[in-house]
């Protein structure tokens, strides 16, 4: 398998930061849960996680992250009385497999002369959402006692646990099980492990806090031992009817039955079904190719289960950094990638929202002055209330936590789910998810703007005030423009859903209407999104003002502010931080807005305000470098474009990212960042639009890519589209349901389907028909 | 003279804070220049200042700061070529007298065995606002060679200088002049002196920058030589038509012409008249009489000069802290005593305050989004800009300066000045200095309102959004009580005053309608005005919320606030504050709103509020124990109002206040707590309070007082106040132009003018004719 379907290292042991991002870029996940890229013999020192989606844990006054499970992966080697530690090791490779995310270890341990060497694959199921299965062996140059102890590890890595205070270590037949309840509701977690071998007795020992099965044998030179082990977690989270216990017994028994190889064949098969959907093939650029492959797996593994209604926390299933919390980034950065390639993984992170509904009410009603409707969490648990602290950045001058407003005026989250709800819609053509909440939440939101608004007489116009935008380093500003566009639109979605409803399924309208009591408030919606301000570009400049006052802040460097800082960990921001009187900014917040929005602006307003602030943004977040690059793309800074997506995509292999801010710990993976490659390399390179009208692909590529092949999910359709310099391929399958008009470098053309649409620069569009049973024929040339 | 009439110390040197706390006490003004109570031997180490009102410089990027003048009345003695200086110091007193504002020392020197007593009294002319007179003598135990230094020391003590970089020495006939121009805008500073004595030769010296006289003579032993020095100080702001170098040389000339004794029959003069308008006697309560008499002759020692049109600044003339600029200190709590007293002075501060309305309409216009009207500066100097600035609190922890709002959202500065014309001419009944610009400054506050309000449409009512109240410790809050009521109140001035011109000025009021370009917004103003809201009690508690969401606060006290402080001067409030998440607040907020307000306010809401507030005040500000003191006489807690009343009057003559607050000096004299001693005497113990529909008393004196007395001034006549804890007896003078309604403890009578009313605790009023011309009758009981 070539290099780019692969990471791998030689590095053991190392400092704890070097075994926090091997832990961090060697994890798997599959929806359900992550493990850290650790070693089977790993344990809470170095970091060992198993993350679990959905549910969520407090311990006192710490925060509320996500619950841990017991690891049952667990596996340590004694030789002759000896443990193979870090001390032993003569040789190790590990290596994660994009095609199907497996983890794959190897090392050799070296005992008074004598060679151990020990493998391991690891994959959490993508076909069995609660399974784990590894294989492991273990192979000696001359005859030596060996010992495995392998089962469940009692001992959980939490930053703010423990949150299952009372474990349960049995043996149930041949199954071993650890389970305990969460501290904060009590709901149970359970892990069950089964295994086959044939080479050892076996026993059964409870030691600080492990459930293990001590596996005795005398090990033949050169022969190989290998056991698999299934270990599954079940929470009452699952909801999968049995109680947890039994659910993960049952789980861990079938998947020995079946054995490795079933499991196996299942779980690549899943992944081999997603590749073909979601892959990016990039030709001569091996870099590029390596880092957005590795994106997008991320991406994939994160995905939420089918039927979960869970969402992708901003550090996916890397540990509990961030509280394990959804955030804007999922609906701004991941769900576009979902949106594109796998639309039901889409629809998850969407009915969450929708499942979370009440707790944005709860939000609106309790939060400042008290608003109505849907003020969704800034930090997003299970229930939809906000995680975010009023006090959560470290001082390092005070040692006290300084406020910030992140939870109570980033309003435009709200409106941020009401255009993924809207948009999803207008891709997919499909407004089932309107009808099962999404229209619900759309209103709410447009409702919350309403009451968070206010009328500026003179001025004939409502404003928003009192806002952080993308760019957290300025607080409490008036009139930011991402913000006011975003609440402008989540006004003209609401008119629109309501037009759509009216029309297509007017008693669910009425009753949708009469259960919010909302009739009597919908013109008054229309009004306020009618005349609801949002900053224009300058007449003469181009450039639009980031919020009121934004321009007569002091002109800065980032360099020169850094140079100013008295403490290495000082925030910028927060009230007093060195960039808020400045107009130095976090993260792209004008330039997200012409991205978000990027149909409105002319590329002359782009080009203006991207060359306005690039200059004065830090990229703080790694949100930041992926809209840079792609409104570079539009007016034709390729180079500029393409380094900053390279940034993106490498974020995590590279893993140069911060790992404190303030006395924050912030280390883990990446998923916006990686969704943001993937938009750059699709949205950007490939210059790929779409809403209910067409696809459009208008390309740019970096110079070197050769080519660059990928597929589009679009309308309950699928397409092939293959780039090169010089032509746009577009395949229609044969099993899409309907034709489609497509705008291909600026030509439009009806794609039916089973046909191959090509379009060459200065020639006309031609189109082949392919083992299709209808025609397909050329349309007009845009 | 009584102890009740002075103020003295034995001290002499001592540390450079205790030099600089008698230099506040000691200190003598005139309006026009205050002067240090420093010694006539004292420079720039011992901060001698002669600051000047009404002439601000500004040195680079420092503070614009009052300009101090070289001092005209600088003496040094040598005794057989040995300097007199703290070394041989023996006795000591100094001695600041009320009743005329005489500083007077008397020091007694040691020099090898002959004792040499020094003794000056000094004066800055009450009559002539330019002139300062010193007498100087000299005696000595044994005959010695005597060298007296005198004239004018140019070294100058500055906070932010040197405002007069290049002075010019010189000697003009008989008089020392030393004069320069001020840094930034290149006005005149001069000082002259002229000087009388018989009993030396006199030589010219110009060394070390000081313009000197030296007077070298034989004393004889026991033989008292004493010289009389003139000298005037006179600025291109003073335009008194003549060169400024020239007014002061004449000044000085005229005043040695005269000579001492004339000089000070003239001041005297004046100031008998001042304290017959002005002195309060308490019988019974030695203490709060002198603490009270002293904050009297403070406010009387810095009324503006008449015709000047400046105002007094919130360190008065004691020095350059705070920049000299004038606050909401002068309208709310040095206005109300001049009004009732010296309605001339009270006058003098509006005018300065209509003579700055173009910086006010500078500033809103360039302020925050740019507002309509006038936005009165929160620190304001000559020309009503503002002097506040964004960063000007020190933070121990950063080095770095605070960004506060103290200037772009303490909004409620406009509708105090709007509120004290207006209670002016409630009270004088005088509508001629509305014509003359009042009525301008009026409306124009009132736009400002109206362009900084927020109309929320789905509560049906416009608020004040983002501003600082009183309480500056919580600063950007929403609808905060005092700051709306502010607002409110200048909304129903403006119609007040638009319906009082209409009828009595129509055409004035045409021509200022028309200039203002403002009838289409009446109407608006009109709207604003009565759906503006202001938070209400609170039906269960009485309580009245100091802004959205303060009840929301931690409760929390000041002790324990400070219990948490990590460094001695960290600012608790700034965003970032230790009280800003509490409710714990710096001063009288809502508590100053029901005092400013109290006609409006019903007692149990009055005690409901001072019950929940006070307990969370840290009385961070001079300006809040006067406002709590004044409350609680309402509802009748005499105990805690007299403590407060005592701090509020002793605050200068025990002189326990800040000096530093962060890195800022802040030390100086407290005109505003010296007029808030005076309002808690006659508003809250004697009840006093006055509007166009006459004068009520409704005393509630502390227990051991057994008599206050006092003169009140009410629409251009008098009233003598005698109130006893048995009896109010109001002598009306036949000098009084008309009968007046008066209301004395809740009972009317009609009080003619030459009449004397004396109402007893349970009897009827009584009426005793005197001297009078027109007949004094009783009116009906109240």
């Amino acid at each position: 398998m070539s290099n780019l379907w692969h990471v791998s290292t030689t590095e053991y042991g190392g400092t704890k930061e070097s075994i926090m991002r091997r832990g961090n870029l060697y994890q798997i996940a599959n929806g359900a849960m992550g493990y850290r890229g650790t070693l089977d013999e790993h344990g809470p020192e170095e970091c060992v996680g198993i993350t679990l989606a959905g549910i969520w844990d407090r311990v006192g006054s710490a925060w509320r992250e996500p619950v841990n499970a017991p690891n049952g992966a667990f596996t340590r080697v004694s030789i002759d009385g000896r443990v193979l530690g870090v001390d032993r090791v003569r040789a190790h490779r590990q290596t994660l497999h994009f095609a199907h995310a497996i983890f794959e270890r190897e090392t050799t341990f070296a005992v008074r002369g004598t060679e151990v060497v020990l493998r391991s694959e690891r994959f959490l199921s993508a076909a069995v959402p609660q399974l784990g299965v590894v294989r492991f062996s273990v192979c000696a140059s001359r005859a030596v006692d060996v010992v495995l102890r392998t089962g469940i590890d009692g001992n959980i890595w939490d930053l703010n646990g423990p949150h299952l205070p009372a474990l349960t270590a049995e043996k149930r037949g041949a199954v071993l099980a650890t389970h305990g309840r969460t501290h904060e509701l009590g709901l149970m977690v359970a892990v069950a492990e089964a295994i086959g071998h044939d080479f050892a007795e076996e026993a059964h020992e409870v030691v600080d806090g492990r459930n293990l099965r001590v596996l005795r044998f005398r090990a033949e030179p050169g022969r190989t031992y290998t056991c698999h082990k299934y270990f599954a977690v079940s929470t009452d989270h699952d909801r999968f009817g049995a109680p947890a216990l039994d659910a993960a017994i049952a789980v861990a028994e079938r998947a020995r039955a079946a054995g490795y190889e079933a499991c196996r064949t299942a779980h690549e098969a899943e992944w081999a079904r997603r590749w073909q959907r979601c892959d990016v093939v990039i030709e001569g650029d091996d870099l590029a190719q390596h880092g957005l492959r590795y994106s997008i797996l991320q991406l994939l593994m994160v995905a939420p289960v089918a039927g979960s209604a869970t969402s992708i926390p901003a550090r996916a299933l890397s540990g509990q950094v961030y509280k394990g919390a959804i955030f804007w980034d999922t609906e701004m950065f991941m769900f576009p990638f979902f949106l594109h390639t796998y639309p039901e993984k889409a629809v998850e992170l969407l009915r969450y929202r929708i499942r979370t509904l009440d707790g944005a009410r709860r939000k609106a009603r309790t939060e400042g002055a008290g608003y109505r409707g849907a003020f969704y969490a800034w930090e997003s648990q299970d229930t939809g209330d906000d995680a975010c602290a009023y006090f959560n950045i470290g001082d390092p001058f005070t040692g006290r936590d300084l406020r910030t407003h992140f939870r109570d005026k980033q309003v435009h989250i709200s409106g941020d789910v009401a255009i993924a709800l809207w948009t999803h819609f207008r891709h997919t053509g499909d407004d089932s998810l309107l009808l099962e909440g999404g229209a619900e939440v759309i209103l709410e939101c447009a409702r919350f703007y309403a009451s968070y608004a206010y009328f500026k007489a003179d001025k004939g116009r409502y404003e928003i005030l009192d806002v952080i935008g993308p760019d957290e380093y300025h607080e409490r500003v008036n009139n930011n423009a991402f913000t006011n566009m975003v609440a402008k639109e989540t006004f003209a979605i609401a008119q629109a859903v309501g037009d759509h409803l009216r029309r297509r399924h007017p008693a669910a309208w009425r009753a949708l209407v009469r259960r919010l009591r909302i009739a009597r408030e919908l013109p008054e919606l229309r009004k306020i999104g009618r005349l609801l301000y949002v900053p224009s570009p300058d007449p003469q400049t181009g450039v639009i003002e980031q919020f009121d006052g934004y321009f007569r802040l002091r002109e800065a460097t980032v360099a020169e502010l850094k140079s100013r800082m008295v403490h290495p960990n000082e925030y910028l921001g927060a009230g007093q931080g060195l960039a808020v009187p400045t107009q130095v900014i976090k993260q792209a917040d004008v330039v997200m807005m012409l991205n978000l929005f990027k149909d409105r602006f002319d590329t002359r307003t782009k080009e203006a305000n991207w060359k306005y602030y690039e200059p004065r943004t830090e990229h703080g977040s790694s949100l930041s470098a992926c809209a840079y690059a792609m409104v570079a793309t539009e007016f034709g800074d390729l180079d500029f474009a393409y380094r900053y997506f390279l940034k993106t995509a490498l974020i995590d292999l590279e893993a140069k990212y911060k790992v404190y801010v303030g006395t924050i710990f912030m280390g883990g993976s990446h998923p916006a960042a990686n969704g943001g490659a993937w938009m750059t390399a699709i949205f950007g390179f490939a210059g790929v639009s779409a809403d209910e009208r067409g696809l459009a692909i208008r390309p740019r590529l970096p110079s070197g890519w050769r080519s660059l092949r990928f597929h589009l999910a679009y309308r309950g359709d699928a397409f092939a589209v293959a780039i090169t310099p010089r032509a746009i391929r577009v395949e229609s399958p044969v099993t899409n349901r309907r034709d489609h008009r497509l705008v291909l470098a600026g030509k439009t053309v009806v794609c039916r389907r089973g046909a191959t649409v090509e379009v060459r620069s200065g020639a006309r569009p031609k189109v082949r028909r392919r083992r299709a049973p209808a025609r397909a024929a050329a349309g007009s040339a845009g």
